[in-house]
């Protein structure tokens, strides 16, 4: 049998939720870990090691046909020793620096005529911007970190004292923001799965509804469509989320992931081909698969750590009460706002699916008792 | 966190695709293999141990909360044994004997007043039923192993030789065959699936329909009601095939299969609670699923081994030419005839979901080029 193997750089639940694609399709598949009690390192063949030792991690990739990365911590540096090492590296080194570091995603933005915020770089005194702004560190943040308000010059040169290098955005007063999942094969053969909405609560997703409720028509067309064209840009290989902030019948690119991502959760259950399987799909330069809906909505909510520690015993009442969710556990212990799970519902009744999986993190996490 | 540990008996391609809604709801999950080359092994914990050994099946049922099983080949006393050492098993060793010794199943199904195939245990000397009739082996067959048909009262005498002890069966005309998925919980909590049209050649499964699209109103309720009845009256914990004959407008039990069962694949996909997810939620006394349809038709198809060895490169062109497809792999080295993978198709137009279900199973057992 000629079944390639796919290593993936990281062993988080994305990784996790990439093995049981892979594992159907009668992929190899195997991670590299930072530890071995590591999100996937706990469901699939695994190596651990340092991904910012470059000798690690081409020594992960000899045995593999294709490498990937479900985060974007990988150094540059390292990527540039596996690709010249003859690994097939996807996404490529330097299409992944879009994801890696905000100024250069910026940039490449503007030169592809799609629209972002307002924005400079900052190396120090004045800006053009008016405050209130939103400053951002090019590369590292995630998950709100990484990422300021900035009031006044006082703010931003006691900021910049930390951060010599600043992204600087105008602070959009956006209706609501949206993600839009596209995949592309080095074939050039691109998909997208329609926008999704994400609602977000102190700078962490909380749910997200997809199709995207609100959006128009043309604005859908329009997204959909400028998530294929920086997908052709940046000669993308896999998948990668397009978030975008709406504001009334315009958007801004917000930022890009090469990997899958939160906001495409809910393509598990929700579409005929998961993120997952698309990521795999393309990195292997096999035909996409088709991105149809299964319902009329998907509604996807993380599960955040929380007081309570058992995750096992809401099963109880919740599989009692919503026999149709969906359950995905990470397998990390529980730590107070962490990402440990999500749910996922499909149907035909938005409010409806909206308030059980709402109320099935709200009692997971220990909000509410019943 | 107290997520409990499921060990399952077997590591064919049943426990593989048990490993995958484990993984998803959090619950540990251990396989006893026969070898570390099995399917499940591949992909999931294991040990490697012989099944017919109570010591060693009780050593590794010590670290689970749950065990059950994959295949009808673990003999009662290894499961009596089990039982003895006080680990919870399902189902439990008399339900499962219906699963394993035909005899004791076809007085099961008359005692419940359910209609069966006339029938009777033969243990030499002439018989009441017509020939030519159908002989089976009571424990030990499947896949069309174990069962003859008997042209006459030479060929009985010859076979009864060999056999010493015959369940004789009269060999009815039926119209087709269909399988019913049910779960039963320790709580009594059952659920059925539509009844799946089950299409057959040389004895083995190729084809299945859910729901069986033939089938009238009143004909689909009374065998999903026969399946839950038997269900009740074996005590089932965990899913069962009920497979039945149709004839005009009666039915048949035709075998029982206590298990995850290849009639109840299409579940991955076409239902919101997989045939997998509800065996773990029924054995480990959860809530059970929805059983409620992702699209109206859903159709399995058996990959064979045949002429070619190569289970990859077909995706070129399948994954072109059917997008929505999905794959199960089981890892297994190519033979001819065996079953080493399925795939399955779900959507409205039932001839389009048969014709191209067909055209990958004989593309990828190399019956067709293109």
């Amino acid at each position: 049998m000629s079944f390639p193997r796919v290593g993936v750089i990281g062993a988080g639940q994305l990784a996790r939720m990439m093995a049981i694609p892979a594992n159907d399709l009668g992929i190899e598949f195997k991670v590299f870990a930072a530890s071995q009690a590591d999100s996937a390192a706990q469901i699939a063949n695994f190596i651990v090691g340092d991904y910012e030792s470059a000798a690690d991690v081409v020594t992960f990739a000899k045995g593999c046909d294709v490498v990937t990365f479900e985060h974007e911590l990988v150094p540059q540096r390292v990527i540039k020793a596996l690709e010249q090492s003859g690994v097939k590296v996807y996404p490529r080194s330097e299409s992944f620096s879009f994801s890696q570091d905000k100024l250069i995603m910026r940039q490449k933005v503007a030169q592809l005529g799609l629209p972002n915020p307002k924005w400079e770089r900052y190396e120090g005194g004045p800006t053009s911007l008016p405050y209130p702004l939103i400053a951002k560190s090019p590369t590292g943040g995630y998950d709100g970190r990484g990422v300021w308000v900035v009031k006044n010059s006082n703010e931003l040169a006691e900021l910049h004292k930390s951060v010599p290098i600043l992204l600087l955005e105008e602070k959009l007063d956006f209706d609501y923001e949206i993600s839009v999942m596209v995949a592309r094969s080095p074939h050039n053969q691109a998909a997208t799965w329609p926008a999704t909405l994400t609602i977000q609560k102190d700078g962490i997703c909380t749910q997200t509804v997809t199709p995207a409720p609100q959006l128009t028509e043309e604005l859908a067309r329009q997204v959909q469509q400028a998530a294929l064209e920086i997908a052709q840009g940046i000669e993308l290989v896999g998948v990668m989320a397009v978030e975008i902030f709406i504001l009334g019948e315009n958007f801004y690119i917000n930022e890009l992931a090469l990997r899958p991502h939160n906001s495409g959760h809910w393509s598990i259950e929700g579409s005929n081909t998961s993120q997952f399987e698309q990521h795999l799909r393309a990195i292997l330069d096999l035909p996409l698969g088709s991105t149809a809906l299964r319902a009329s909505y998907s509604v996807m909510g993380n599960v955040l750590g929380g007081e309570k520690s058992d995750m096992y015993r809401p099963y109880l009442h919740l599989m009692a009460r919503t026999p149709s969710l969906k359950f995905h556990q990470y397998g990390k212990e529980v730590r107070a706002g962490r990402k440990i799970g999500h749910v996922t519902l499909i149907g035909e009744n938005l409010l409806e699916l909206q308030q059980e999986v709402q109320h099935a993190v709200d009692y997971m996490s220990g909000v509410i008792d019943e």
